[in-house]
């Protein structure tokens, strides 16, 4: 299919593993599960999407409604924030607030292929939600959540950089922009800057009106990057109590900073930077975005941050919130890229040959013990070459293969060859769970 | 949505141990995950679907091509074999084969929602398929792995009642049918026998043209039911060499059997079951059902059977598999209903309580080292009273709550409830990792 990764099943096993990681992950945080329908009311994704996606909103309808010249009313979910709300407000009443939960499930956009766009991609996300009030301690459980993760994913180096919507909007006030619109303006250009770079950046701060010593003291604050340990407390420090919301941004950030530091993240994993906006209005105090230090050209690989209220359409309930998110899929394919996932991997641990029919049913007892201890074993079903079951093993990337020849099985024994150390030892069936497990 | 089954996390993490345990035992077999794309090209599964289901094929199309007045040329998947199909054709040259593939993914169909009918449901498929021929060996394997995983569910007792498409169209041949849509109209009747009972069947045989003496023949036949162990092989042999066709089939059970206990099943939960036909065309030789022995009125739980060819519509080559599926989320749903599943559950082991504001950077450096070990901890970050901390663990189901008050912190130790057996005990934080696996 255009537009989706669909993989060799080797391929497919290393995906699974990244899934079951970040699943293992989330868990030991105490995120429980959710799993949403596909989809969605159509009325309700149309109008929480908007700009590009709006046009890439998947609509469905049966055959059948559509022979009657129905229109469509569902449609299929384009992230998991929308159905994470109508679940709480639909659930209000069930769960237990603050509610952490743990969703990781496909979404679908109506992309162009291209390479690297994906029309269906899987999403790994967290958030926890709370009435009325939401304790800022919790953004501090994102980053750890997010190193976590990262650090058992095993792919290089990684900076978290945390900043605060408040902070960035006190910050424009001092600096002139009182205007909420225009501090969006501004705030989506200073998004650019990673990407256009400071000349470019500054251009357009001051097309936005800023006075040039605004747009300059904008752009040296934001354009000192990441910031790490005890210089992102000092730089934290040294912002100007100007205004109500610069105080309750440092205040968060700092206590953010703090409670990472409790928790025992790494301090070399994250940093404050100030250029961080994420464009979206939706986020209103914390926001992060992760990416990987040889890799920074793969963009934010993990980004989040906290929103006022969850579920505004469905219930009037305030639910604050705060919640990050992995697009696994682009994620996987990135990865692959640049050669840092990809190697392909299988989860059969052991082929159990057959060289001859009369072999069958002790090779058939054989694997019912293997599989009876959990060793994923495979069984040759129709005798062959030796060598071939050989090949066929090391392609697959099995790495270990059983072999009941009728000489071992007389003396019932059998072969147990590991390929990849070559190393083959004979040994007595009732002793071969245990050398398999030995191997490991 | 209606239609769909959203659950509670404590169900949620209920259904998921149930998939985990069925990919495990997949691949504690050897079978290889796939993973496919929700959409296949409508006008492929508008050809493969027919009768009920052309009318519930789900029509896919973005907003964007809607508002240009295309056609919607993309549809969600209604099951997991025309996925499969489209699959396997396109890495034939990439695939090892036999191939081994399972797949658990959901598939959609646009049901009228009432209870027990879903529109979005989770299917756990595997197949083996081969190129040009595939060794009815394989035949044997399938049952082996659904006692594995229906043994480990532990819902109850269980049959897997097991058929030969080729030895019933042999019998009908026997008994003066020999036109293949005869055959098949004759099958469907049989199909209904569990349901509509023997009478009902008899007439309908009779209107298709069965000699009394036939259809009394074949009633008795149909009519016995599972017949387990000696006895099925004593039935089989029974059954005369009449035709080509009852010989193969008759050849083909008989070595199905031989091989079930070569793999050491368990002969009290399978059993031959001669009225057992599977409605559909599509299986060719072998063919399975499978029923809870408390619960027959659940139907089958696992179905499935060999077939001649995968994907005619997609490749020239001649691919032959068989394959079996369950039905997860109907099948939960069912167990639900009967009160074998449902009591809830949670993946967090330790709710880490907080007292005192000035505990919080202790609690948090418990919450890391808990963590660490691989313990799901969850931690409550603003100070409140025991009371409801301890309450809020048992209502979510949380076995341990560990407690590290102003007067613990000085000692440096905390306290470990373990609230299954209400057993408290004050133990040193150093050795708390220790303590809770023990617990375990």
């Amino acid at each position: 299919m255009p537009g989706a990764l669909e993989l060799l099943p080797t391929e497919q096993i290393e995906l699974q593993r990244m899934l079951d990681l970040i699943r293992e992950e989330f868990e030991r945080f105490g995120f429980l599960p959710i799993s949403t329908s596909a989809m969605e009311l159509s009325e309700v994704l149309l109008t929480k999407s908007g700009g590009e996606t709006e046009r890439q909103v998947y609509l469905v309808q049966s055959t059948g409604a559509r022979t009657q010249g129905k229109e469509p009313d569902l449609a299929l979910r384009f992230d998991l924030t929308v159905p994470l709300a109508r679940y709480v407000a639909e659930h209000e009443g069930e769960l237990a607030f603050p509610f952490r939960r743990y969703q990781i499930q496909p979404v679908w956009r109506g992309e162009t292929p291209q390479r690297g766009r994906f029309r269906e991609f899987i999403q790994c996300d967290i958030d926890v939600i709370d009435r009325g009030k939401l304790s800022i301690r919790h953004d501090a459980e994102m980053p750890a959540v997010i190193a976590g993760i990262f650090t058992r994913l095993n792919i290089g180096d990684f900076t978290i950089r945390i900043n605060n919507r408040k902070l960035l909007r006190g910050l424009l006030i001092d600096l002139g922009v009182e205007d909420p619109d225009r501090q969006t303006d501004v705030l989506r250009e200073l998004d650019k800057l990673g990407r256009d770079g400071e000349q470019s950046v500054e251009t357009a701060l001051l097309d936005k009106g800023l006075s040039p010593e605004a747009a300059s003291r904008l752009l040296q604050l934001a354009g000192r990057g990441s910031v790490r340990g005890d210089d992102a407390i000092t730089l934290l420090e040294s912002l100007p109590d100007a205004n109500s919301l610069l105080v309750e941004g440092k205040t968060e950030l700092l206590t953010v900073f703090a409670l990472l530091a409790a928790q025992g993240v790494d301090p070399r994993k994250v940093a404050l930077d100030v250029s961080i906006a994420r464009g979206l209005d939706y986020y209103t105090g914390t926001v992060y975005e992760t990416t990987l230090d040889s890799h920074p050209e793969l963009g934010s690989i993990c980004s989040g941050g906290r929103y006022d209220d969850l579920a505004s359409l469905y219930t009037s309930s305030k639910l604050p919130g705060v919640g990050i998110s992995i697009g696994l899929t682009r994620l996987f394919w990135q990865l692959r890229e640049v050669g840092l996932v990809g190697q392909g991997s299988t989860t059969v641990r052991v082929l159990l040959t057959l060289l001859d029919d009369p072999g069958l049913t002790v090779t058939l007892g054989i694997a019912r013990d293997l599989r009876a201890a959990g060793i994923n074993t495979e069984v040759t079903l129709e005798a062959g070459k030796l060598s071939r079951q050989l090949r066929y093993a090391d392609r697959a990337g099995i790495p270990i293969v059983v072999i009941a020849g009728e000489e071992e099985r007389e003396r019932g024994t059998v072969q147990v060859r590991h390929l990849p150390t070559q190393h083959q030892q004979e040994v007595s069936v009732t002793d071969l769970v245990t050398t398999i497990q030995e191997l490991d």
